[in-house]
Order: structure tokens, then C-alpha cells, then sequence
């Protein structure tokens, strides 16, 4: 299916179709000066504005019709465009941009927000969440104190909390309970600001020098995020465990071999610091069991951190609130609203039960930041994060919570589980496939099985490989990634992008089939001509 | 002068006056289900999307009539807001919510474009940079791999050589040079990266365990980020060394003292890892010389990473070019395109000469990270920063560079150069005042001279703090901060926004003289009380 014509962009007023050439761009095309535009006129943005509503209305109405991955191959872009800035703005250099965007730049973008999207995790899209940023931006307000913008500081810690009950976490999480969080970008900023908190106070009883003694725990299933933000942190290569997890449990981290582990570094003489846990991993959507784990982390004063980066989101559904049980004794949390919760990229919340740890890391004094003298006992927000300057999020988290409810957020959420538990079933309707871990939320793992007349197991991780990029290379097809747990590379059909339906998910499946039969009929051939 | 009435925001449909009672809020007035809104409809989109486009444009239009900073105490907001988010959203919640961001939040809020906003650093805004951010939001792709979305990463390493050229960086710092950069949020991410870069070089030559030898340098001007950074990144607390600077050398890092200090450090058997230079500190835009700070660095492989978080923009002007002279040496740059260059919040851009060692430190490999097998050798970013998630900033840089042309920022830089020398001849021309440092940029730091007949030196502090806090109660006036240097308590006018004219300029040293003349009016009869 080839991309949709330009001429679906009704937005870009005056766009002529160039005949597939490389469109004109930003060549310097007058001789004489321009006249200075105006940066932040009203009349300016308003006319500007509504071109790029209609600009990305219009993209959202042809979605669809995208390959949501592009044909294109590294330096594609840069051949078309020039090697500098221009030194003056083209006549309607702004339409003349859009344009570009429509014919350069949409052609080589992956499409997450395609419903065919079903690889790694979403990046949850919605109307209401592209509009607060947009707002937040124009508004373009830097909330680092809360003299710095008052309301913006306000409505983040009352969003937070917002946020903190709808997921069902414990109060003692929340403002209201002593507690209190924060957002920012992502997840690696959450765990680096745990790690760092957790770190410090603890170099704070045995001293600095010792950072070279603490060790860090995880699972071998836990995301990259957390080895990069040890590394970030100091703490020594060699002094991250990664405890190794198995299909029969699985892929959860296990309390027994985390004790076992941790009680050989003590033996070694080494420290205990922080275990990050995952409700939801990146690989399968596994759940270690956050309450036995912190009974073993307890005795060793070691700081739990729980991320739940793509499966928080599904918390807002009380049938999903098990898979944190025990969460009351971690001391830190943290989840990604932009990947499944509607807040468009990025929008990360954290948590944390001693926010005091925090700020002892990451707090900052000095004579030109204005302080408002009646606001003695506020929160500044530069030190709960790692950045001083940072984006009036809480404002794009608010407006989701209240234009779609509570409610609306369990709809959004359980549709997509109930899509994938649709595929999930189409996959085990058909013998040729398996499900390799249970589905808890809305991805699903699959693979086709070792094929004993192809060579069973020794076959089957190339088999997969070469489905996944065959059912990628369909340029009207779904979109997937891939596993390797246990050994075995697997599929992953992540269901999550807001424009996915059923029929999307139906799409995928047949074209999934369709691809396996091409493969095993030339395994078939191949194997009866070697005989 | 009272906030702009709720009447002028003509884009919010429906609103309607409540004539200064609390909003009738997210209250879930429904009792039967309302259905699901589209969550991401192109017409729902359309039709919301215009709403907020012209109430950013009717907020910009009424901007100067907002007190810059508001009266409001702490807690203010809560007090106003439920306790939880809605289950189900009210009818027209959209509308609604807008109507409350006018009524609650705007007021709430320190209004960073107002064109009376002269604290801290500005916070450029343009309408193509905020347009770019809605643009983003909208398209909301993770280009964290080039895989994830091929344009996005292709078109940012497309820009950041535009704007390193058009910055006049050397070509070494630039992909066409064999370096390389990259967009993020904010310079204490860019600095953080740089130091793990600096330091993870270094410990593979001498060990990991070596961390605790490893000492790190700034001057007394240096931004906290840097000291933040210092500790994230595992460096022991007091083996950050901030070097004195004086009034004499206008508050530059003086070559002469870092030699002394890093070899006070080798002689005590420690090891000189980093040098944080800036140009344009935050309090008084000083100017560290960096070609002769490389020369003392050189010898102990120091790595030199330049913070021009404010001034960098200013670069785009050739005639500031000389406060950069040396950079050639350097290993690593970073700016904020969001504080002076209208790229809206949040954007900074890095360069580094070897780019691989920042990948060697933050580089990540993991199985479920897509690849294209015809792509090997591209540029990953999640391997360049600190975060895997990040946001498509390169579409905003591209669409300002390419909507305003280099000469346009240059028109920009230079009209607020031009207003802050207006203001400083200004202050030069009222004997009661002196501007404490040479202006280089557009920021004027300048005080009430100490009052000989009211105590001199010893009470010119109370006396300048007094005025800043009376100037920031003038809520028709200006909003300037303060900075401490040299054991003086200094006003800092920082002209910068991008709706800030010559005639808001004029204004705010009228507003400040006639501060000043009630306060030593006070003065004088106080004293002529005391005798």
C-alpha cells in the first residue's frame, strides 16, 4: 500500500503536488531581506495554529494508509535537505515547511500511532494528551520552584496524587500520606533519581568512599534502564546482579535466589543498596512478587523500587491491582503515563515514600533562584528530579484524567487486553503456533513451534526471526518486535495503539498465518529437495 | 492592575462569567454512564484542537495585562480542586477544562512570556517553536533507535550541525567533522552526560574502583547543574572544586587558580577528571576563557566540557564568536535553544568531539530493541543520552531554523542586546545606581551604590533586596531576580522575551528609580529620626 497522496493534506493551504520529485526545500530563494517575521504574534499563531490542527487531523484521518514502518535506508534524508540553515526564511516559509513534513518527513517515520503498531510497548496517543502539550507549550512556563509558576507546582502535586489513587497505589505513596511524587520524562530519570536517593543516603551512615562497595539487584529480565542508571550512578559494572529467571516461573525474579544472592555479597563484603523490581517487563510483561521480594530486601536495609513503566498503567482496573501486592513496603514507584494511559510522550510518574531521601540527593541552593518569602514550606520541584529546568507536564496529566474519567481510562485499558486475549486465542486455535508465557496484560508472546521435520528446537529461533521480518516487510501489515527469553525468540503483538480495533488485531493475525505458511511451504521444499 | 477578564478569551465556546466564585470544577455531575469519548478522532481533534490554538493565541494577545508574578500564597490551588480525578467526565469537559486553566490556572502562574518577565534567564517563545511542540505531540514517535523512526533521528542529526554551524562551533564538534550531537531537555542532562562520558574513559584505564579519586573543577559561578551532576554521577561531595572568582576578573574562572588547584589535587594523590567551563554564568553571564582553561587541562587529560546554556544562543551573532575563542579544544558543548534561541521549553542541544565515548558510557544492547538488518552502522540515540525514551525535539529546531533563517535569530539576539544596553545607559545615567558588571550579553546586573550617609556598604544589601522585593510587588510592573557576587546583593535584568519592547524596558527603570526613590525616602527619615 503506498503512502497516502499528498493531497489528503487539506491543511496545507496552497500545497501543489510536485510529481514525486524532491520537493524544493529550504532554498534561499529571495535576493532581498525579508521582513523580520513576527515570533509571538497573536494573529501569526492563531493562522499558523490552525494549519497544524488540520495539518495533524488530517494525518490521524489517513493513518491508516501509512506502512507504519517506512522503506527507507540510513542517510535518506539527509541527501535531500541542505547542509545549512537557510539565512532567510522563504516566502511562506511555514506552509512551505508543513509541506515538507507531509512529503519528507511523515514518508520516514515509524507510525506509532498507527493501528497496525504493535511493536514494544505503546506510545499512547489521545486527543485530549497532544492538545495539553501543545497548550503547555505555548503557555511554556519553567516550573523549578513553586515561585517559579505557582500553579503549575500545585497541579503537579495534585496530579500526582490524582494519579497515585487511580492506580490503587498505597497512600503512603501519595502527598496526602506523607508521601508524594513528581513527573518527568521517563523511566530511566525515576530510577536514577531512586538509585541516587537510596545511594546517597546510605553513603551518608558508612561515608563516600564507600560507593565502590554497594551492589545493585535486578533481574535478567529487568529493562536496560536500570543497568544504564547504575552505571550513571557510580556504582561499579561488576556490582549489578542480574538474577537469572526461568520459563517455569515464568521470568519473575525469585525471592530465594535474590536472598541467596544478596547474602553473598554480605559474605563478600559487600552492600546491599537498592533492588529495582518490574511489574510488567519489557520482554514478556512479567510481575516479580513485590512483597516477598521486599521480606528479603528488608533485613539488608536495601531500597526497593518498583517499575512499572508500561503495566502501571493498567492499575486504574481494580482486577489488575494484585500484581502490586505488597507494594506498601517499597519506598519507591514509578510508571509511564505516555505509554498507556493517554498522555502522549513524555509523561513519567513517580513516587516515593520518603521524598525527603530524594531531595537530600538532589537538592539545590542558590542566590539567583528567587524564592517568594511567604513560601517558606513549599515543594521545588528542581529537587525531586535530576534536571532544574523542566516542562509543565501535570498540565497535559490533568486535562486526560478529567476530559476521559477514571472510568474512560479502564475502557481504554481493558479494550486492548480484551484484543489481545482475542488474539491470543487466534494463536492458540492454530497448532502450528504457541502462546510461551501467559498473557497477563495486552501483549502477547507467541512463536511458531519447532518444527520436528525442519529440526525442532535447533530451527526454531531462525524460523521466528524470519517470520518476524516477513510479516514486518508487508508494508499494509502489522508492525511487531521480538524476544529472546528462555532462549527462545518469540513474537511480540503488543495491542495499545489508541486508533487499534478489533478488525486491526483480526489483520494481524491473518497476515501472521499467511506468512508462516509461505515460510514452512519453502521449508517443506527445501527440506525434501535436500532430502 | 487586575488580570484580563475572563471575557477576553473568545476561544473557550460556551464560557461563561461566574462572576468570581470558585469554578464549579470536575464535579461529576452525571449519574448514568456518558459514552466513551473518541479518544483519538480526527474531527474531535479538529474541533478541540482549533479551541486551544485560539485560546494560546487570545492568552499571547492579552499577555501584558497579567501581573507577571501572581499573589497567591501557598496552597491556593488544592483548596480549589477535588481530591481525586472524576470517574466519568463531565458534559463538555474539554470546554470546561479550559475554562479552567483561564480562571485557575493562568492566574496561578508566573507568566515566563510576559514581556515584563526579566527574572532568571528567558524562556524563548515563538509561535513556530510552540507550533513544532504541538506538531511533535501530535506525530508523538519514539525515536530512540534509528529503526524507531528513521526520519526523526536522521533529521536531528541533520539540525544539530545546522545549529552548530549556524552557532559557529568548529567543524570537529559536527557530524561533518567527525563529532557529533544530539537534542535533550536541558543542560544539566547535557552536562551529566558529558561527566559519565568524562569518567567512564577515565575508569577504564585505571579502574573502576578508582571513582573515589576522581576530582572534578568549576568556578564559584558555576550553575548548581554541575555540582547536581557531579553527584549523580558518583563523584565523592568534596571532591568538587569550585574555584573563587573576583570582581577584579569579572567573575571568570582564572586559568592561574585551576593550575594551582589541580596540581594541590595530583600532589595529594588524586586524579583531575573534569573541567566545567561557562560561558555566560547564570549570575552575571561571565566568560570562563576557555582556549587558555583547555591549555591548563591539556597536560592532565582534563576533560573540557563548555556550558553555554544562555549565552550559546547568542553565538548565532558574529561578533560574539571571540567569547568562545579556544573552543577547537574542547570535548564537549551544550546550549539551550530554549532560553534565548524561540525554541520552546524544553530544548538543549550537546556536541561532542568523540562521540564514542559518550556511547562507550551510555550505550545500551538488548534483544527486544528493534533493528533494521540494512541499517547497522546509524546512529542510535538511546546510546547518546541519558534516557531511551525521548521526545522528536528535532522537528522544532528544524521548523524555527528553517521559519525564522539564521538572520532572524540573529535579529532577535540582537534586539534584546539592543534593549539591555538601553537599560543599562539608563542606570548608568542615574548617579544613585551602579551596574556591577561589565554587560556582555542581555542581561544587566546592576544595585542602589551603597548609601554613605545610611550606613554604606554594610546596609547597601538590605537596601537592594528591599528594592528587588518592592519592584516585584508592583504587580504593573517588571519581574526581575537577584544575584549574590563578590559579597554583593545584585538586581539582575535579563531582557529576553520574546514580546518585550523597547517601551517595556523603558518602563521597568521607571518603575525600579521610582522604587528606589520611596525607599531612600524611607531611609532618610528613618535616619533623620535616629539622628
Amino acid at each position: 500500500m503506498a503512502p497516502p497522496s499528498q493531497h489528503c493534506f487539506n491543511a496545507i493551504n496552497g500545497a501543489t503536488n510536485n510529481n514525486g520529485a524532491v520537493p524544493a526545500v529550504m532554498v534561499d530563494t529571495s535576493q532581498q531581506k525579508l521582513p523580520c517575521p513576527t515570533l509571538l504574534d497573536a494573529d501569526e499563531f492563531r493562522r499558523q495554529g490552525h494549519q497544524v490542527i488540520d495539518f495533524i487531523a488530517d494525518y490521524y484521518s489517513r493513518m491508516g494508509d501509512y506502512p507504519v514502518h517506512p522503506s527507507v535506508t540510513p542517510g535518506f534524508l539527509p541527501s535531500q535537505l541542505p547542509d545549512a540553515a537557510p539565512s532567510r526564511p522563504e516566502p511562506d516559509a511555514f506552509g512551505s515547511a508543513l509541506r515538507d513534513v507531509r512529503d519528507l518527513i511523515l514518508p520516514g517515520i515509524t507510525h506509532w500511532q498507527s493501528p497496525r503498531h504493535f511493536a514494544h510497548f505503546p506510545a499512547s496517543s489521545s486527543t485530549v494528551g497532544a492538545l495539553g502539550e501543545a497548550l503547555t507549550a505555548g503557555i511554556n512556563v519553567i516550573p523549578f520552584t513553586w515561585t517559579a509558576s505557582p500553579a503549575a507546582t500545585e497541579l503537579e502535586m495534585v496530579v500526582v496524587d490524582w494519579l497515585g489513587k487511580a492506580l490503587h497505589l498505597p497512600e503512603s505513596l501519595l502527598f496526602a500520606g506523607g508521601g508524594g511524587g513528581a513527573l518527568l520524562g521517563t523511566s530511566c530519570e525515576a530510577i536514577l533519581c531512586a538509585l541516587v536517593a537510596a545511594r546517597d543516603r546510605k553513603l551518608a551512615e558508612i561515608g563516600g568512599k564507600k560507593i565502590v562497595d554497594l551492589v545493585v539487584y535486578c533481574s535478567d529480565q529487568t529493562h536496560f534502564a536500570f543497568r544504564k542508571a547504575a552505571r550513571i550512578a557510580g556504582i561499579q559494572r561488576d556490582q549489578c546482579r542480574e538474577i537469572r529467571t526461568c520459563h517455569a516461573n515464568m521470568f519473575a525474579l525469585s525471592p530465594t535466589e535474590l536472598r541467596a544472592a544478596m547474602q553473598a555479597d554480605v559474605d563478600a563484603g559487600l552492600m546491599p543498596l537498592f533492588l529495582c523490581a518490574t511489574v510488567g517487563t519489557t520482554q514478556t510483561t512479567a510481575v516479580d512478587p513485590i512483597g516477598e521480594l521486599c521480606a528479603v530486601a528488608a533485613p539488608h536495609g536495601v531500597w526497593v523500587h518498583v517499575d512499572a513503566a508500561y503495566a502501571g498503567s493498567a492499575l486504574v482496573c481494580p482486577e489488575f491491582r494484585h500484581v502490586i501486592d505488597g507494594v506498601e513496603s517499597v519506598d519507591s514507584f514509578s510508571m509511564n503515563a505516555h505509554k498507556w494511559l493517554l498522555a502522549n510522550n513524555d509523561c513519567c510518574a513517580m513516587w516515593f515514600k520518603k521524598p525527603c531521601a530524594l531531595i537530600a540527593a538532589l537538592g539545590t541552593e542558590q542566590e539567583y533562584i528567587l524564592r517568594d518569602p511567604a513560601a517558606s514550606d513549599v515543594v521545588d520541584y528542581k529537587d525531586w528530579t535530576l534536571t532544574l529546568t523542566r516542562r509543565f507536564r501535570a498540565l497535559k496529566v490533568w486535562l486526560v484524567l478529567r476530559c476521559y474519567g477514571v472510568d474512560g481510562l479502564r475502557d481504554h485499558v481493558r479494550s486492548h487486553v480484551r484484543m489481545a486475549e482475542a488474539f491470543e486465542n487466534m494463536v492458540k486455535a492454530d497448532g502450528r503456533f504457541e502462546v510461551v508465557t501467559d498473557r497477563r496484560f495486552a501483549l502477547v508472546c507467541f512463536r511458531l513451534r519447532p518444527q520436528e521435520e525442519f529440526g525442532g528446537e535447533k530451527t526454531a529461533n531462525e524460523l521466528n526471526r524470519s517470520l518476524l521480518e516477513e510479516v514486518n516487510a508487508v508494508s499494509s501489515g502489522p508492525y511487531m518486535s521480538s524476544a529472546n527469553v528462555g532462549g527462545m525468540h518469540v513474537l511480540r503483538c503488543a495491542v495499545g495503539s489508541t486508533l487499534t480495533e478489533e478488525r486491526h488485531v483480526e489483520d494481524a493475525w491473518k497476515v501472521v498465518q499467511d506468512r508462516a505458511s509461505a515460510i514452512l511451504h519453502r521449508m517443506e521444499i527445501v527440506y525434501s529437495v535436500l532430502g
